[in-house]
């Protein structure tokens, strides 16, 4: 077989297929922060707890963490879509210390930003760094987790932002977080 | 700070409420296919086209892979739900080759079996390996894409599968495929 890779154009058009959770990856240097709102974040190992992100090296986000600086990896509600666009570089100009002037932001262990009302916010220092063409991949060990009550999580899929919807199992009640309000329709209905 | 990381159980709590879409990675080493459920799979760069997957070190397909045979990425629908069950290993005893006589398969640029009806299938070349402790990152070239039809992606969160729905956008129609059956039911009320 070829080792042929296909056309980026391609490659881009079946990756929007993918759907995943959103998150803000946050880091400070000399007390200056910055932040990016990311897709590509997976869990690599539980013991010790790692995981990993995929960041952009033309972000300004990249040079600091490649520097030494720790980041932070903060889960987003449907509430913050708002918050997604602007980390993602959606409000031109709006760009490092600016971003954060929007939410409600701490620091857990590390001096990397936490989200206050984060789904949850994984504090990380990272452990190792593999470079790629055009990103660069930080595997962190997890130092503090923040946990905030259960919500909405936000998605990327398909080029939009969107919500997460029960599918229902005949056998048990699914534990996911509805975000249809058909339930409590029902619930009025037989109310009445 | 302290290098101290948090503990395991408080770490796989956080992460279960990172959604994800869910695909099953396949190998093939000498006519035998092996392939598992996962979600720890990311887009690492555009140009040239590569992707990541996490494959735990105690699977069959992971020593596979590691033993220098490509593997296919396939993004997996709603319709999927039980076969995601299926090569997660939640049907007890099928393993390996068996796993593959639900679905229909074929192959596309590598031997790697490839989901017929996949929303996506992302053939392979593993170009780099980075071990953890538990899982192996292996980075794919991507030699062959095969897009279907659109379709509602499957997604897993909260420890369950789960569907997309979308976020009504004022601005602009939003180009995610809903999963409710509202819209259909609109326009039947109109011709009505």
């Amino acid at each position: 077989m070829s080792g042929d890779v296909v056309p980026a154009d391609v490659f881009k058009l079946a990756m929007r297929r993918l759907a995943a959770g959103v998150t803000i990856i946050t880091t400070c240097h000399d007390g200056e922060r910055c932040g990016l709102t990311a897709t590509a974040v997976c869990s690599l190992s539980a013991d010790p707890p790692q995981l990993l992100v995929c960041v952009n090296r033309s972000s300004q986000a990249h040079d600091i963490i490649k520097r030494g600086a720790n980041l932070c990896v903060n889960l987003l509600a449907r509430r913050h879509k708002a918050l997604a666009a602007r980390f993602a570089g959606q409000k031109k100009g709006v760009v490092g210390e600016e971003r954060f002037r929007a939410g409600k932001w701490t620091t857990l262990k590390t001096t990397a930003p936490a989200l206050d009302d984060a789904l949850a916010s994984f504090d990380c220092v990272v452990r190792e760094t593999v470079e790629s063409s055009t990103h660069t991949i930080f595997i962190g060990n997890v130092v503090e987790v923040r946990l905030r009550a259960e919500g909405h999580p936000l998605l990327y899929a398909g080029g939009s932002y969107a919500g997460l919807q029960v599918i229902a199992d005949r056998r048990k009640r699914t534990a996911v977080t509805a975000v249809t309000r058909r339930p409590a329709k029902r619930r009025r209905a037989k109310r009445a």
